[in-house]
C-alpha cells in the first residue's frame, strides 16, 4: 500500500549536522514530494549535490522556500532572524515554518518579527545530535528515541502542530509541547550548562604548567575523555546558543556552584559521609536515564576493547 | 612453546571491577601457576568460588598472601593501610608487593609503614574502569590499550619495577614510571575534578525546582547524560579518592574556577569572540586523544541506532 508523502515540498536551510540528518531521514522514508535544501555555503551546497542530500538544491534561501509546504531552518541560532528575513516574503500562505535550534524564547521573537501572518511558524527543538557537523554527519536514524520539543506560541493552529508532530514522529521522535521559556529553562540543564562545564574543564587541562598536554590525553581515559566529546561540539553553534540563553544558563550556573561549594566543603573537612550519600545519589540518576532508553546500559558507553592474546615468545 | 608463568603464585586482595578484571586476565593468559584471592565481603568470596575467580578463595587476607611472590591489594584507597597491616606479618620474603589505587603519594606511606623491609613495594596504577563494581563487573580486556602508572619508592629494586612492568605489559597496558606526587596531580586533572564536577552537575539536576527530575532524564540526550556515566562509579572508592587526593585536586578546581569565571563573563559580556575561540580549542583536545587511540572516533561514542523504518500504515 502506498500513500501520498504528508508534504508534497519540503524545505530545509542549512546542512549541517541535524539539516542532513533531517534530508537524509526524509529522502529514506519518503516523507516529501519533491525535498529541497540549501545553505550558505556554496562549498556545502556543492557537497550536497555530490551526495545527493536533496532533489533540488537551492541557490539561495528565497528560491528554496518558494512554494514549500513545511520550512525548516536548521541553522546557529544567532542567524535565525536574518533567515527568517530572507524567506518572510516568498514563503507560500499556509506554509509551516519551523526550526531545530536549541535555544527557543529568543528564536522565537527572532524569526516571527519576519514572518507573514499568513504562515504557521512552529518552533521546534530535536534533542539529538553528535560532536560531528557538516553535510557528511548526518544520519537518518539521529533523532530515533530521542525528544523533539515543539514550542508553538499561544493560538497557534492545532492542524499545523499536529502535521509537525507527525513529521517528527515518522523520523523516529518523542515529542512534547512546551513554551519557549521553560524549553530554555530545561535545556539549560540537560545541555547547554554540561556543555559549558565540558568546555571549561577541556580547558582547564590544556592550560596547566605542572602537567603536560601529553600528560593529559594519555591519562585521560581516567575521566576527562568523557568531557572531550562535548567539548569538540561545533563552536558556532554553541557561541549562539550561550549568548541567546544566557539568563537561564547563568541561572543553572548558581545552582552548580553552591553544589560544587558544598562537595569542595565536605572535602576540605574529611566529611566521608557526606561525599558518599552524595556519590550513592547521583548513582541512581544514571540507572533511571538508562531505564527510559536514553542512554545505553553497557559499561563504558559500550566502547569496544581489543581481545587479549598472548605475546609470542 | 610453553613457557613458565611469570609468578608461581599470585595473591589478589579485593574482587571489585580492578580485581576481578586482573583475575579473569591473570588466568586467560596463565601468568601465574597458582591465583589466590579474597575480598573483605564473605558475599564476594562465595560468588569469586562460584564463576571461578581464582584457583584458591582464601577467608582471609594473612592466608591469602602465604607464599605469594606478588601481591596486589586491589581496593578502596582509604583501607590500603589497613590491608597492609593484615598482610605485612605473613608476606614472603621477596615478594612484589603493589595496588592499584587512583592515588599514590598517601597510599605510599600508609602501606609502607606496615610492610617489612624484605619485600618489594611498588605502587601501581592501573587508568582504566567503567562506572560499574563488583566481582561480575571485571573483564580480562579492560587494561588493553590503557596506561599503568607505576610509581617507585626512591631505591626500589630493578628487576622487581622490571618484573612489575611485565606483568602489566601482558595484561596489554602501557606503562609509565613516575613519582608519586606527580602522579596525583596529573590524575587530578583528567580523573579526579572531572569526576567531582560530574557527581556535582549531575546532584544539581536532580534538585531544582523549576525542573522536575522526569525532565531533566528524558531531555538528557543534549549532554547531561555523558556526565552520569562519570557520576554513577562506585561511590566508596571516590569518596576515599577525593580525601586521600584533596590537596591536588583543591588545586584543579582553583585552575578550573578562573577558567569557568572567564567564560561567564564572555557569556555576560556578549563576547562571542571570545567563545568562539575557546570552543574551537577545545575541539582540538579531543582530536588529540582519539588519534593516540586513547578514545573512539565514532560519533556519539558509538553509541548504537535503531534503524529507521516507515512506519506500517
Amino acid at each position: 500500500v502506498t500513500s501520498q508523502p504528508p508534504f508534497k515540498r519540503i524545505a530545509l536551510i542549512g546542512l549541517g549536522l541535524i539539516g542532513s540528518s533531517l534530508a537524509r531521514g526524509i529522502q529514506q522514508l519518503g516523507l516529501a514530494e519533491v525535498l529541497v535544501a540549501t545553505d550558505a555555503s556554496a562549498e556545502v551546497r556543492a557537497r550536497a549535490v555530490e551526495i545527493k542530500l536533496a532533489d533540488v538544491v537551492a541557490d539561495d534561501n528565497a528560491s528554496a522556500v518558494a512554494d514549500a509546504d513545511l520550512v525548516i531552518a536548521c541553522v546557529p541560532v544567532g542567524v535565525s532572524g536574518v533567515v527568517a528575513e530572507s524567506i518572510g516574503p516568498h514563503l507560500k500562505p499556509g506554509a509551516i515554518v519551523s526550526d531545530v535550534g536549541s535555544v527557543k524564547a529568543s528564536v522565537l521573537s527572532a524569526m516571527a518579527a519576519h514572518l507573514p501572518d499568513n504562515v504557521h511558524f512552529i518552533p521546534a527543538h530535536p534533542v539529538a545530535g553528535t560532536e560531528n557537523s557538516g553535510p557528511d554527519s548526518g544520519f537518518a536514524e539521529l533523532f530515533i528515541n530521542r525528544w523533539c520539543i515543539l514550542t508553538p506560541p499561544d493560538g497557534a493552529d492545532a492542524a499545523a502542530v499536529e502535521q509537525l508532530t507527525a513529521f517528527w514522529a515518522a523520523l523516529g521522535a518523542n515529542v512534547e509541547i512546551m513554551n519557549a521559556g521553560h524549553h530554555d529553562l530545561v535545556l539549560a540543564v540537560t545541555s547547554h550548562l554540561p556543555h559549558l562545564i565540558a568546555y571549561t574543564i577541556v580547558g582547564t587541562a590544556d592550560e596547566l604548567e605542572d602537567v603536560t598536554r601529553s600528560e593529559v590525553l594519555k591519562f585521560s581515559a581516567g575521566g576527562f575523555r568523557d568531557f572531550t566529546r562535548i567539548a569538540a561540539s561545533d563552536p558556532t553553534m554553541w557561541r549562539d546558543v550561550f549568548l541567546a540563553n544566557r539568563d537561564a544558563v547563568l541561572e543553572m550556573l548558581g545552582a552548580f556552584q553552591e553544589d560544587l561549594s558544598k562537595l569542595t566543603r565536605a572535602m576540605r573537612r574529611g566529611d566521608g559521609e557526606a561525599l558518599f550519600e552524595h556519590f550513592t545519589r547521583t548513582r541512581a540518576i544514571r540507572r533511571g536515564i538508562v531505564s527510559i532508553g536514553q542512554d545505553e546500559a553497557a559499561a563504558d558507553f559500550g566502547r569496544k576493547h581489543a581481545a587479549l592474546t598472548k605475546k609470542a615468545e
